[in-house]
């Protein structure tokens, strides 16, 4: 048993202040439980970064504690940095069914094969040290998602994972409400919600609406269907086989995540559908366009993915042609919009019709809006509260919510990464923070990139690069070679050749400045980092003034 | 008078496929006019360019041809590359009294005076050469919005430009719906309409509806109001100093273009407030918090503009304090969501109340809903029909609609810019293209950064940049310094020593290879070119295998 003066520690390790890679530890005494590894996606500011993962020092720092990470559901968010983690962090892996699937494709990917995985399902119990784990059933666009409760040796605490409220889910299983009504009847310390939709009000539409749309839309089109969205949203997918079904379409897969979740999907049962149904992307000249689905990646008209290949004519295997309908079953992430709309303006433009956005219903969000969060805070009717899984303004609106609800201010709790509150049975406050935030992964580097690097690319991304090279001699200073100039980026060379005539002069004149302040009339050239100080200084200044732009200038004096 | 085969031509030079630089000409004989000569913002793909405006290459080359620019309003879409444009092609600008109020402010900057400004109010005519244009007054987003109607020897084109359909403008002086009407009982040749809201079913609200958000708005709000929202939207502008002065709160402003539009405005009297309600962003300090009303630019979340300075606590003069009420009356341009959410989560950050999209109704568009281009479409009842001012996908919608109102689908045209259309009296067909796209203005550059320079910016971005140095004797090839390896933006250079250590290894024994390479056991080291593609390919393979990063390699070699 812990001492006395031992307190419960919750800390933030990703997920808030951020949409993305959603991480967090409770800590008592010896025992360390980790929720949810999640990878977010780079943006604007970060050219060039593959993924960002959760700096996870202080569970490093505590290792020996550590006694496993528990799943909430598959989506990357919450699982995604999970090969980088456990190459740290070897402790046992909990989730559900096809969770643990998606895990067991991605280890694979990253030759990781001494994991332990231990699969659990809803309504099971997992003991973890102090901590006592019940898994709950939630709604959410990705089949077997689960919520948490954790009992520990000072009250309950229920993390909701990413959910909404579905009364009519594809798989019947509907959220298990009355689970979170029995655990708020026996009371909650502290309830951490997510809070993606917090900022719309009323209700998710349910699943199944998209059906009835998909079904519309099969019942009137003439060529071939294509329908792109998200590959894990497994639900979505066996709407789209049932849909070709009942038109007595062909289904065939393209895009390698697509290919893989539904491999995985079908493999452990999730996705249902005729033998036969399924056709190979090479035999779908053998059928006529309108005996065609074809499932595809690239709903957010990310550029390598099938459908933007698709709407490039760059895919190999099919060539969108008039007649074909495209489906989008997706809303674009903010920042995605363009892309998307790209991707659309293309498939027009070859003769498809593109069915999109708020031209058709036909997509819903995962996500629980304001009514849904309100029946959880109700049912689950926490002393503390802690929005999680969203930027500052989601917590915020969440933290109104529950205050709308008559929880006082003084115990919600908006957090930052790295923020640690310490509960008992009675109190919470925050005491402290720990060491956390984000790791860039590039290529095969994880971390080697920071903001320096960061800095760097974003001004070579600006106005370019100007490389001034010179070769002088050790002795005297005279100039040997050079200097040349060498650009990218900066202008159009071929036709700026003056300019890059007079930043040579210029360069030129410094360097025998510089040579003249020698001692004795003899040439000193001893001081690379002033002189190349000088020509950095003077250069940038002529160039700003003939361009108004701003090159990166690198000088290199090669010394002979 | 024109030979009997001169045909009416119009060109397409710009808002064709994409939202921004709105730009088409009109030919007849040896008469040409020009509608709006607009810019447009650089999207991703352009790191480090300031502005895009279109190629006017065809105007260029039949510059004693051309009459004269008609403007239909004085948004940046529609003006904005006037000072370029007017530098090459100096002819009269004929344009409302506001829009050309804004036009006079853009040339003086750009030191530009001789240009002959003609101003005109709706109804009047104008002649230029063999064609007669009308002003009809629209209702938009800016004060004095016309369309254009325009009398040719074949017929008449109606041009809506940027409108939407108020019955009740804060200006009182509602869209003349009876001239459309008018117009439309002579009969119209071919309509050119916006698409920018095609995409969207029902009516775009009355601007007066975001008055009444406002009343509600200052009604409850206890310290300072902060509303930010476009320069250029003056009766919104009008509007908050209605609110400000019924609940008895001074104005200050701030942000460059804002405080340049209002003073124009209300200069030429499109902006009514009582003397001594304005007061300077210093005094704001010596009136209480609920006494003020701050209006700013930044509703896109622009890094630079008064509203993210704000956030940033970068502001000179103002500093967020809780009890501040920020409005956000604008709605975020797709590709600047993330911009904008990341000022609101700040100011959220700093206590400020904040009031933004969904969640208040304190934005309307400017732009007609679907209803509202019918009304347009029913009341002009053109032969053909030209979608103008969006994307593909709205031009596309657009030519839907126009359908679905009866018009048959070969008398619509969804043109691309360059596009030349050809009108007779009873037929239209697509004759040709001339020379028209993009041209990036980059600091004082016009058109100097093309392709080339855009690639080399994206690929530095991505993955840096590595420079090996190398002098070498002319004579015999020796290494007489380096090879150094320099890298910017490409890997934390203190923790990579090694690997730079490895790859300077490897350049150098790829320069003793080639060295080698000559006859009679003598080193040639003449074919450079040769030997820099050996580096650069030998150290991409090696640096791509060893962090799976691809950075641009620049090999100089210096010869003495």
């Amino acid at each position: 048993m812990a001492s006395k003066n031992t307190a419960l520690k919750l800390i933030i390790l990703g997920g808030i202040n951020e949409i993305g890679k959603n991480m967090v530890a409770l800590e008592w005494g010896n025992d360390i439980i980790v929720i949810d590894c999640g990878a977010s996606f780079p943006d604007d500011e970060m050219p060039g970064i593959d993924l960002v993962i959760p700096d996870i020092s202080y569970l490093i720092k505590n290792k020996s504690k550590v006694k496993g990470i528990v799943l909430t559901h598959g989506h990357e968010d919450h699982i995604g940095a999970l090969p980088y983690v456990l190459k740290q962090l070897n402790v046992p892996v909990y989730g559900t069914r096809l969770t643990l699937g998606l895990v067991e494709g991605k280890l694979k990917e990253h030759h990781i094969d001494t994991t332990r995985l231990e699969r659990v399902k809803p309504s099971d119990t997992v003991k973890m040290g102090h901590f006592t784990i019940e898994f709950i059933r939630t709604s959410h666009s990705i089949a077997d998602s689960v919520a948490l409760s954790i009992q520990t040796p000072v009250g309950t605490i229920v993390h909701t994972g990413d959910f909404k409220v579905d009364y009519t889910p594809i798989d019947g299983e509907a959220i298990d409400l009355a689970k979170f009504a029995q655990i708020g009847q026996k009371g909650v310390l502290a309830l951490l919600a997510e809070s993606t939709n917090v900022e719309r009000p009323g209700y998710t539409m349910s699943e199944r609406t998209v059906g009835k749309a998909f079904e519309t839309i099969f019942a009137n089109a003439k060529g071939r269907i294509i329908v792109a969205t998200f590959a894990s949203n497994v639900h979505r997918v066996q709407q789209i086989f049932d849909a070709a079904a009942k038109f007595e379409r062909k289904v065939c897969v393209s895009g390698r995540s697509m290919v893989n979740v539904i491999g995985i999907a079908s493999e452990l049962g999730y996705l249902k559908f005729a033998k036969g149904m399924l056709i190979d992307i090479d035999q779908i000249n053998n059928h006529p366009n309108e005996s065609i689905v074809v499932i595809t990646t690239g709903s957010q008209g990310e550029p390598m993915s099938a459908l933007a290949r698709m709407a490039s004519s760059e895919h190999k295997k099919l060539e969108i042609v008039p007649g074909d309908t495209v489906v989008i079953s997706a809303t674009p992430i903010p920042g995605n919009e363009k892309l998307v709309f790209r991707v659309i303006n293309q498939l027009f433009a070859k003769g498809a019709n593109v069915l999109y956005q708020d031209l058709a219903d036909i997509h819903v969000s995962g996500h629980a809006c304001q009514e849904e969060l309100k029946l959880i805070h109700t049912l689950v009717k926490p002393k503390y509260f802690v929005p999680v899984h969203g930027e500052f303004r989601h917590l915020k609106q969440h933290a109104f919510l529950a205050e709308s609800l008559g929880m006082p201010r003084e115990n919600i709790f908006t957090t930052d990464i790295g923020t640690v509150l310490e509960f008992d049975k009675d109190t919470c406050k925050v005491s402290g923070t720990v060491t956390a935030g984000r790791v860039l992964v590039d290529g095969l580097g994880i971390g080697d990139v920071g903001n320096v690097v960061l800095r760097d690319r974003k001004h070579l991304s600006q106005d370019g690069l100007i490389v001034v090279v010179v070769t002088i001699a050790k002795e005297g200073g005279t100039i040997i070679a050079g200097p040349d100039i060498i650009s990218r980026g900066f202008v159009y060379v071929r036709e700026s050749e003056i300019l890059l005539d007079e930043a040579r002069e210029l360069v030129k004149s410094i360097l025998e400045k510089y040579g003249q302040n020698g001692q004795n009339g003899q040439k000193k050239f001893n001081d690379w980092g002033m002189l190349k100080g000088g020509i950095r200084d003077r250069l940038r200044e002529f160039l700003y003034e003939k361009t108004k732009r701003n090159p990166m200038i690198l000088p290199v004096i090669m010394e002979i």
